[in-house]
């Protein structure tokens, strides 16, 4: 049923991905979500680069949030956005065409605080994959506002 | 002269930031540069939200990461690009509409790396300032590719 | 009165800085505190050097998560403690000898979560003051178990 | 012979911890070091307690930052040290008693610097693991002075 599908990791996080302004016109998409760990996409564009063509570092930065986010929104009650309190990335290369793919793994998913961290990897045209990116990510689940 | 101009933090700031992508796309704006110091601005527009409206912590991370990296430009050799090595940031509070202004400051410019902090202020329409997030930043000088 | 005295900013800590036998190990002494504001320093001794002589990063850490951690304390419930819930930090540089300051301030004073930051200084023995690590701090108020 | 097992990272650890006067003090020990990866221990003592009796913070972060900064020693040609040039921790829960274990592990091994992550786990005396901490870290190669 419709309610019961609410409330799935899945529809949850595309629900919510769908209202975000930001990431829409990025072009982030939803690679795959279950309890406690959220996959996103990015693919290179001329909306998404630093002034040496590489993706920027805070488009990196925003995935890797985002990434981190939505695995702690599929542990935070169903009442419940998250917020996020405060995150820090190490960028470990730069990349230039092809996807981003940041993964979020929840740690510890308190009541009053969602502990996650972030791997963004980037995924070559040809298939190589190489890690570029890592976040540790405080959350506090908040009421949903709409 | 014109090769003097370029060497000046204004002029390296502004060439540079014609050249990011991302932060044209985001309509992000040069307010303020001088030595060790730069105060960069965005305007709210369905480009930078997140899912409850408000300005999305991406925008408000992307935004102290490159206030931070331009003022760490200005302390680098004038052959010299900055790169991210890692930010952390810590988000206070959460603001719809008006503008964002981050400002980065240099704290230690050595030769292999340059430590930045930043602020993140709203600044409502009616010119209240409301600090929104703090940021800690390493920088790493590189050898210019363009 | 007692029952007044033990709610001041001064007390509390005190009284609870008297209880840490890590910080009683080291030798972290009180310099001053008021609301939202404390300042500890740490004599150099062997007790806190790390492979080269000088002070420890690890003591450098301490004394800063110490330090914001009680000025965050005097922003709290008078029934509370505070526990952290991350921080970081960066080094600026190595010293030797003197004493180290922390100074912890609080940015935000929430109900569920304090954020601050703080500055560690060393100072030496001739009075020459030095910026050596700067630190940004999430704590989150708990009940006191004591 | 002696020439030799200088480089090996037991050795290079062994060697560095014991002149390591603040680990000395808290009474780590070293469990086991490979080539980027090193795992060190802290048993619990009032030597390393916070104000409500638990392990204090401040060791667990000193803890991780050393198991980081040996993993990365590892990795770092034979005649350099490392220093810390920043770090980040999360508290995932308090414990009391037992042992501490943190086990760094590099990320990234570049000339001119190395990117860790630290887990640090609570070892009950009764052998359940408990996942405490989480960090990351930035190091830099340096000369060494001794």
């Amino acid at each position: 049923m419709a309610e019961a599908n609410i409330t799935s990791p899945l529809a949850r996080v595309d629900s919510s991905l769908a209202r975000q302004g930001m990431m829409q016109q990025l072009g982030v998409y939803l690679v795959a979500v279950e309890a406690g760990r959220c996959e996103l996409g990015l693919p290179f564009s001329d909306k998404v680069t630093q002034q040496q063509g590489s993706f920027h570092g805070g488009a990196m930065g925003a995935l890797a949030d985002i990434a981190g986010g939505y695995a702690g929104l599929t542990v935070a009650p169903t009442d419940a956005e998250v917020t996020t309190v405060e995150y820090k990335i190490n960028f470990l290369t730069a990349k230039t065409g092809g996807d981003l793919h940041a993964i979020g793994r929840v740690l510890k998913a308190g009541k009053r605080l969602i502990i996650t961290q972030a791997d963004v990897f980037h995924i070559d045209p040809d298939g190589t994959r190489t890690l570029c990116a890592v976040m540790q990510q405080t959350l506090a689940p908040v009421h949903k506002q709409y």
